[in-house]
């Protein structure tokens, strides 16, 4: 269940109820693609105080499977993780990481990334992962195209997916009983390219199904920001304002306040953690958001921070957690100290400081938005 | 200062006061390398109790450089540890690491392993660099002896290294004031190799010049526990009873148990964190520490751990560390597919489990020691 509780010209706040916690929208969703956060612990992550982070079908699918997820106990047991886990339905991965791929009405043959083993993904058997795994948030599976693509091509990759969501959708509820989080949610996919009718098509053909949140997919793909930002401002007036409205995939900083003024209430990003480990370090350089430079990024491997005493966290007092104890320890000095000799806490002390600009960041934007 | 308050069969039971905490004798340090324990951070090492960690002259020197670290503010500051802190003098690592090396009185002439620069570190220099470091504990800069080598060879190495002790000695007074850390202890190290005679000869002469504690070098490089057994056992009334003995190099934990039984104070060793880090995970099996099966090595990459709920640290409640609450919540099938994946946090947890297990094997040394 989903409740707007303001909207303005920032961009919505609200509250999304998951059988693992309330969560106050908008919110970003760190990446635990293959049941970790990339060098963190789940006890890192309530320390950072995300309520939510993002796994994945495909990955978790091959690994460990689904018979040892099943005896493990679903992916909250697995990791101990009491918050909200939303699932991607592993549609991009299948399409973008596996070889030979055969599409078909059913489903997508393909091969395992890890063994070229012949695997085929449908509709049904997304929904059937998902509950095993036991997500919070599912999402549908759909078609991605690779582009550019013709007209033809696109216009048959949305029917595609507009009869797999039907699928999906009637898969999820057969498996609802006898699952372990009966009551998760189910979220379709927008998806259409960049062309905006078929873009509204999509959403008109998955509100009429009806889904408890609206993703919107296959953006993020290296538009400009300004074509993502159009797009957007089109699904607006077209998807209901009482459902959540997630933006899939990549994000800087001051695009996730542009998608948030345009409607968008649920982001995930690898930026982040990825950027962390290459040295990468976000930090907050303005408290006014509608600046494009309200924020920095610095280089922790950089000379300069040799002899620096400053602390890794450049904390602003603006947001808190339990993480800041132990991130308000270290020096810049020390970090890059740790990356020129290679080790690994450099990346986890990186990747814990990018997660938490990030979940500032929203923090800060629903500040924002509740026009406190 | 070092008092002994108990010894029998089984070993000493003492307390050695530092700088930076009184620590119980018998003890193991977790080795930091390059200013971290590989994986963790200053953090982990307080939550899993171990007071004291050790680090290296020869890294530290090379990087991040002694005038980073002068202005870094030593290394307690740049990890913020606020336990005791041991240094290697770094012979060791020149005469293993580097290129091209010249032996002279006054010191040893090397090629940087990093970028091939020309170095020379002598006694004096050694004791500067770990003072600048602000080590609790510092070593002499002894000379490491390959192996095999004549008995003339191994002899003139004793002299040298007896010189360079001396040379240390005088050179660790002069630089007390101005110090950081003015109160550090130096330690000699013993060498001689395997041969009796010339062991005892440098132990007698390191006593006589006279050291906070002495270290016993050079074993632990391939030959057969007895014959380190052999060696402690000559040496034992050589060595003053009221200062603490230090055995240099690894030990497998059935291996520590011998040598506190020969009147070792501390230890050293990369076993649990580089095993750790290849998914050997230590585990106790048995109470009675005399029986060489007393634990067991389990190997967490294996199918067996695919569907297993049980817990990754295998507590007896024997133990217990602020680190436990962290480690109790993941299972060995969590940790099976962590390795399986690749995520960096598999390491992490495998070198907190290990890790808590030498200083577990360390408590319960001192409890078997104290008679109680």
């Amino acid at each position: 269940m989903f409740r707007l509780k303001q909207e303005s010209v920032t961009g919505r706040r609200g509250e999304l109820v998951t059988p693992h916690g309330t969560l106050q929208t908008p919110f970003f969703m760190p990446i635990a693609t293959k049941g970790a956060v990339k060098t963190l612990s789940s006890f890192d992550i309530e320390r950072l105080a995300s309520p939510i982070l993002l796994s994945n079908t495909y990955h978790l699918w091959l690994r460990p499977g689904m018979e040892a997820m099943k005896e493990l106990g679903g992916l909250h047991k697995l990791m101990d993780w009491k918050g909200a886990i939303l699932t991607d339905s592993g549609g991009f991965q299948v399409f973008s990481l596996s070889g030979l791929r055969k599409l078909t009405e059913e489903g997508v043959q393909f091969q395992s990334h890890i063994d070229g083993a012949k695997m085929m993904l449908t509709p049904e058997l997304c929904m059937e992962i998902q509950r095993t795994i036991g997500s919070d948030i599912c999402m549908v599976l759909d078609v991605c195209t690779e582009l550019p693509a013709t007209r033809k091509a696109l216009e048959q990759a949305l029917e595609l997916t507009t009869e797999w969501a039907k699928k999906s959708k009637q898969a999820f509820e057969k498996t609802r009983s006898g699952s372990i989080n009966p009551d998760a949610k189910l979220f379709g996919i927008v998806q259409g390219g960049t062309d905006a009718e078929l873009r509204e098509r999509s959403a008109h053909e998955l509100v009429e199904i009806g889904f408890d949140g609206y993703a919107i997919g296959g953006l993020s793909v290296g538009e400009p920001f300004e074509e993502a930002c159009a797009i957007l401002e089109k699904l607006d007036p077209v998807l209901p304002k009482d459902k959540p409205r997630y933006f899939m995939g990549g994000a800087q900083p001051h695009e996730i306040v542009g998608y948030v003024e345009r409607g968008i209430d649920m982001f995930d990003c690898v930026l982040p953690t990825r950027n962390a480990r290459h040295g990468s370090i976000y930090r907050f350089v303005h408290d006014d958001l509608s600046r494009p430079d309200f924020y920095e990024v610095v280089h922790a491997t950089n000379e300069k921070w040799k002899s620096s005493n400053e602390p890794i966290l450049n904390s602003t007092g603006k947001y808190e957690c339990a993480a800041d104890d132990e991130l308000k320890r270290y020096s810049m000095g020390y970090l890059r100290h740790l990356f020129s000799v290679d080790e690994m806490l450099a990346l986890r002390l990186a990747t814990m400081i990018n997660v938490r600009f990030y979940l500032e960041l929203m923090e800060r934007i629903r500040i924002r938005n509740a026009g406190v």
